[in-house]
Formats: C-alpha cells, structure tokens, sequence
C-alpha cells in the first residue's frame, strides 16, 4: 500500500448486503462530503457481492460492479480495500479473509465469530502482507471500543475488562425486570421486534458474547485471542424470581463478558452477574452495549452505546476504512503477533467471590434446615437467605447470598451427601459483583 | 518527520514537572516494556524543563539532560517529540508550543485554556510543519474522548456532545446531594482533600469546562474552536435547597457543558443543568467526567472516567505520544484548518427547554399570586411550583418548574413590571434535560 494524494479515493469492495451492508452503502452516501473532510479523501464502494443481486435493498447497487463470488473482489484492481459483512466462523467470510491479505487489500470486517476463531491467523497474514485488518464493528458496535482499549488506554496495563456485550440479553433482561414478565415471553416479544433472531441461542445461550470478549481479551492484555478458554454461562435459566430478589438486595442481573489477569493466568467468562445498582454496568438497559477496563494509570473508563443494528455497525466500519484511507496500519490486535502472549486460562469455578443461589427445593417440613446443614457442612457460609411463597407451580426456592467462595464450592453444596433429597434441580449460581461507591 | 526503525526509541522532553509531569515519568518507567510491544518501539524521556531542578518529585531525573529555559527543548537534537505540562493559555507554553512547530517536531499537550485561545493557530503551524499536534489529555483527563470523536466516531454527523468536564465541580455537586452540605461547606472541604485549587474560581465558574467545551465542539462538528462564544455559568449560586427539589422532582443538578448545531450556528454553553434520573450523565458521581455524543449513525455513544489526576492524565499524554510513535499525523482537530467552519454563535437564552427556577420573595401576603400573575403576563406557563419553608435565615423561595419556553424569557418574568418589588433577587435559572426512555 502506497501513501495517496489527498484527492484519490480510497476504493472498498463490499461483500455481503444485509441490514449492515446496506447500513455502510447508505452512511457512506449520507456522509461523503463530511467523510472526505475527516478522511482526507473520498471512501467510494466500487464493487459488491451478495446472494441476491435483485433484491431491493433501499440503496442503489446499479452502478456499481457485481460479483457473483465474493472472493473476487479481493483481486479486482479497481478495489483498495475490502469489507466483509457476509458472516460466519468458516467458509466464504474466511475464504475472502485469505484471498484480501493473499492480494495485500486492507480488510475491515464486523465478524466477531471469525476474529475470535481466526483472528490470530488473519493477523498473522495482515502482518506479512503489510496492510491493516480491522474489526471495530465485531465488538459492541457503534462503540469505539477496540480503539479506545487499543489506541486511547494503550499506555496502561489493564487488570480487568468487564462488559455488557450482547444487546439481545440485556434487552430481554431489562424487559423482565421493568415489565416483571417471565424469559419467555420476553424472548418471544424481541423475537417479533427484530431484538432477537428466530435462532437466539447465539444470543441467548452467551456465544456471542463470548465472541467478543475473546477480542477483547486480546486487546486489552496482549494475549493471543483464546475463545476455546471461555467459560460460556447463559440466560436461559434466570427467571423473574431471581431478578426479583436481585433488585431487593440491591442488584440488576446483566450478562456480564468479564475477563481478567490473575497470577499470570487468563479468566475469561460469560455468566449471569448480580450488578450493584451504583456499577455503571447497573444502568445498562434495553439493547445497550457497554464496556468497563480497568486500567492501571487512567483507571476505569467506561464506554457506552448502541451494540448492533446497521446505523451503529455501519459507524464502525466506516470509521475502519477512514483509519485505513489515513493510512493507519498498526497490527490488528494492537502489537505484532509475536508479541502476543499465549496465556494459561484461569479456573472461572476457583474464583472467589459472593454468589447468589437459587436452589429448587422439596416442600416439606425440615427442608431448610437440611440445606442450611449441608452449606455449613461444605464450608459455605451464608450472608442472607429468603424463601419467597411458592411459585404459581408450587414449587419452592431458597435464594440465598453466600459470604466470599469458590464457585464450585457454592454450586456442589448443594448436590453433597444427601443434598439430592433436598435439592430438587441444580442449583442456578450467579457471582455477585461488588462495587466501592466514591470516596 | 521520517518513518523510524522499529528500535529506535522516540526521544521526548518533558516541559513541565508537577504532578501530571511526574506522572507522566513515572508511567513511562512503569509500563516501558508493555508501551514498546504496543507503540512498536519505546517511548524515553531524554530531556526536561520546570521551575525548580532539586525539588523531589518521587521520580528521578538527574540523568536527564535540563533546561532553565522550556523553549530550549525544542531546539535539541536529542529530542524527536516535546510534551507541555506546563500550563495557562499563554506565556511559556505557548512560547515552546510556537518554538515546537517551527522545529518542525511532533507537540503533545495537556493544556486545555491555551488549545481553547490559540488551538487555530498552532493547529495552522502544526500542518505547515508537517508535525501532529495532539491534546487527548485536555479533555476530561483519562478518557479517550478526543481519539473517541476524532477517529472512533468519525463517520458520523454529531448533533450534539454534553458533558460532565470538571471533577472539581461534580465532586462538590456530588457531595452536596449525598451528605445535605451548602455549596460553602463542601468547598472548603474539597480545598482540603486537593479536589479544588485554593482559588477554585476556574473550575466552580465554568471557565475550566468551556475551555474543554470549545476543545469539543471543533473536534465533533469540523467547527473553527470558539471558546468567546461559549456561554458560561458555574455552580456558586446552587445552594442545597435546590438540590432537594431537583431530587424531589426527580433530578440531579450537574455542570454541564452543551454543544449543539441548530440552523447552522452552533450553540456552546456552560450550565448547572437538571438531569433526569434516568440520564447517563446523572449516574456520573464524584471527581468523575463524561462525554455524551448523539451522532447520526452510531446513536448515543457515552464515555466516563476519571478526568483529573496524574495518573489518568499521564494515561492521555503517553496515548498521544504512542500514536506520535506509531507515525499516526492527522490533522489536530480532525480535519485540514482550511477545512474547519467559522459557525455562527447561537444564542442559549433562545433555546427552547422546561427550566427550573428559584425566586426569592419577600415574606409576605399575596407574593405568590402577583409572581404567578407575572409568569402569566410574561408567556412563561407554570409545570410545577412549590414554596418550601422558610430558610434559616427567614428567607422565603419560589421554586418553579416551567413549560417548554426560552431560557431569556424564563428569566426575564420575575423582573418584569413589578416584579422588583416581590422577587429579591435575581432567579437562578436551569433548564431541564429531557430524557427518553428505553423502547
């Protein structure tokens, strides 16, 4: 890649033209003189590719040229640089990857499954070919995050990165707990309204999230991206009880991305989290994003928004390929990837901290006792416990908050010499996050 | 500026030794290793200037090279890149900012009232000399706004930026609500604690966050920095009584600097402001900062974090400088001086809002009805009203909350025709942020 003229228009192939594609077709359109001016030249899609070429997308593609195979923009002479919006871990996302650093293109994408499997390898490719890899969109969307941990926190060592990274579950989340309504019915209601696809457990089940926070981790620690180590906890077991009880101890659930150095070993985790109404996490709700670094000299900085949608997404590609039009070309995970660390993932289940319980228990007289025998019994020491009426079902619960412990400590209680008797499902184990409020 | 090695260290002097000057020394020491991974090559101080060589800064310098004289440093040959800690708008810092440029080297600056007064001219300097000129530190400390505007949320059109941009401010606003202390007392107590200079008059009468305001608005809308037009007004006149009603009504009082385009002219403004509950900017406690951009694309993006201190402030200048390492040399306020736009001012008191006001008035019969009739005269239709018990003192106040109407007229109703002799004093005056909730 040679430094332009002011005047020459960086080219971008775009490949894939679903609600993002056309989100990027259209803010390039709306903004172009402003773009220009903040960009030092012109960015102009010359080529796209996409399954249908008919299809009405709200955005003219007449002029431009079409390719059938995506992976033929990547050697059209008429493209700069290229954009995957196609999706997918594998096949012609990654395909498109190869061929874009294969003909030494810049290459911005917003897929997080495919950075956080192939990330190292592409980065890798992008190093020898000497162009910029970027991936601003993978990450909470319309946020600048890998470019606030990358660039604006770059001085400092994080300790901890905690974030809100999937739009679907705080939205279904914030629902439940404004609307009192049940995962369910929530999950079918974002379903109807775009929030959630027809498929959710993506969202739902924590992967996605996961997706991110491997980047993140990366990022932010310069370690090599390991989303193999992350250990994945979703939503579909929170139920409004337990956001009930939350919020009258104090706390909101959110689904909490959360990585952190410990010993100079990697936690990496996605789980249900008890957040402290006064946490900035707290005030997160609907479809928001946002994400918490704990920094060693700026201390924590927090960064907020919209995380999906094409406005928002098509923001971050955007501001990609002015980077690349600038002609930034730093290493993709902020240093080249033989600095990059392999970090030994820490055991999520080893961490200590206060847990809340629910445990499904049998209605009947001496229950409670037996439960609060085998928790002292195991060496979990209890802060509070409630057991609400029972539900519509008659089934019973006991919440109980626990003082500091391991995980798995909180969660084989239970299930412990005749606890199955007792305990009539596995217990749901949420950490609970503590918070200092200001000095 | 030519492309260097990936060993060859960037050689930096240091103008400036007090606290953020330590800082920044001791965080270059601290993190040497992690910044060299990160900025491709390290980042060493060879050089420093300040008032006094033998006082004990907790850092050593007594290998580095010393001037007497800041403007010096420009000049040595053992300097690549000049960072200005010095501070005030004018005088030595802009001598050696002015000597930088026209030894055509890379300035990085924490100095928030002199890019405010004279940031066009050394932006103009900077182009001419082909060096960047970079200032994430002058706003709002650690957090990456400037980079986050600049480059994170390029793509977009910005309607709007508000922000929390003086901690000495929000702490004693903070204070105020948790512990019921006047304005008074909790300064005093802040001059104690270091959260406020011994003459604050910078911080607590706005001057401070419009300095970072005019910063702001050029960088978000492509606009000439304007820092004469910003309209400013501190927090001296809030007492707690009008931190009780806002609560009451369901708001917190924050300083909050406000940029908006409208019909072309851009309005800047300073203000102790009502914000409602639900806010983002309302969860902002203590010495924090933070920055709220409504773009057109990416939605609402908020950043938060610590906006003051050595350590976060050391955080911002080594960003700058490690960007200056990696070669990165746009222009300083995002875009060519020839590019940026002299807007036209608007002016606040036409701004439409509900506003909050606090009349004092005389204790006696009939007070309430002739206010109530002048507001009636005067246009200004009446939301809410409430007279709480007498001070202390014996002094009797009107709090009102206005429908949507401009701030001038607002302010205007007490003293008109006969109002002198009901209203005692000028009315404190804030408008009212409005908030929507999450779909």
């Amino acid at each position: 890649m040679t430094a332009a003229s002011p005047s020459t228009p960086l080219r971008v192939a775009l490949a894939g033209l679903g609600t993002v594609g056309a989100g990027v077709l259209a803010l390039l359109q709306r903004n172009l003189p402003l773009i220009a001016r903040r960009a030092g030249r012109p960015i102009i899609v010359t080529a796209v590719s996409a399954r249908d070429r008919q299809r009405d997308r709200g955005v003219a593609i007449a002029d431009l040229a079409w390719e059938d195979d995506a992976t033929a923009l990547a050697s059209r002479p008429d493209v700069d640089a290229v954009v995957e919006l196609i999706g997918g871990a594998d096949g012609p996302a990654l395909t498109l990857a190869r061929a874009a650093m294969a003909a030494a293109k810049p290459f911005v994408t917003a897929n997080k499954a495919m950075m956080a499997h192939h990330g190292l390898e592409l980065a890798t490719a992008a190093e020898q070919a000497g162009v910029p890899l970027k991936f601003e969109a993978a990450v909470a969307g319309g946020i600048p995050i890998i470019k606030g941990l990358r660039e604006g926190a770059a001085a400092n060592s994080i300790a901890a990165v905690h974030g809100i990274l999937n739009g679907t579950c705080n939205y279904i989340l914030s629902r439940m707990e404004r609307d009192a309504l049940e995962f369910s019915d929530v999950l079918a209601d974002a379903q109807a309204l775009g929030f959630a696809e027809a498929d959710p457990s993506f969202d739902i089940d924590g992967v996605d999230a996961a997706h991110k926070l491997a980047i993140l981790s990366a990022i932010a620690f310069g370690s090599k991206p390991d989303f193999a180590a992350v250990a994945i906890h979703g939503i579909r077991p929170v139920r409004l009880v337990d956001i009930h009880q939350a919020a009258a101890l104090g706390y909101r659930i959110r689904l909490v991305g959360h990585a952190e150095q410990a010993a100079a070993k990697l936690l990496q985790r996605v789980q249900p989290v008890l957040v402290p109404l006064a946490h900035p996490l707290a005030a997160v709700k609907g479809p928001l994003n946002a994400v918490v670094a704990e920094a060693d000299h700026a201390g924590r900085l927090i960064f907020m928004g919209a995380g999906a949608g094409a406005g928002p997404t098509a923001s971050a590609v955007v501001a990609d390929l002015m980077d690349v039009a600038r002609g930034e070309r730093g290493p993709a995970f902020a240093m080249p990837v033989a600095q990059l660390v392999a970090m030994a993932p820490a055991d999520p289940s080893e961490r200590q901290a206060r847990h809340y319980l629910r445990l499904r228990v049998a209605d009947r007289p001496g229950v409670l006792a037996e439960v609060a025998a085998l928790l002292r019994d195991s060496g979990v020491s209890i802060e509070r416990l409630n057991q609400p009426a029972p539900d519509a079902d008659g089934s019973v619960h006991l919440m109980i908050v626990t003082h500091l412990v391991a995980e798995w400590a909180a969660g084989a209680a239970p299930g412990a010499r005749g606890g199955r008797r007792a305990v009539l499902a596995p217990p749901l184990i949420m950490p609970i996050m503590e918070e200092e409020q200001f000095a």
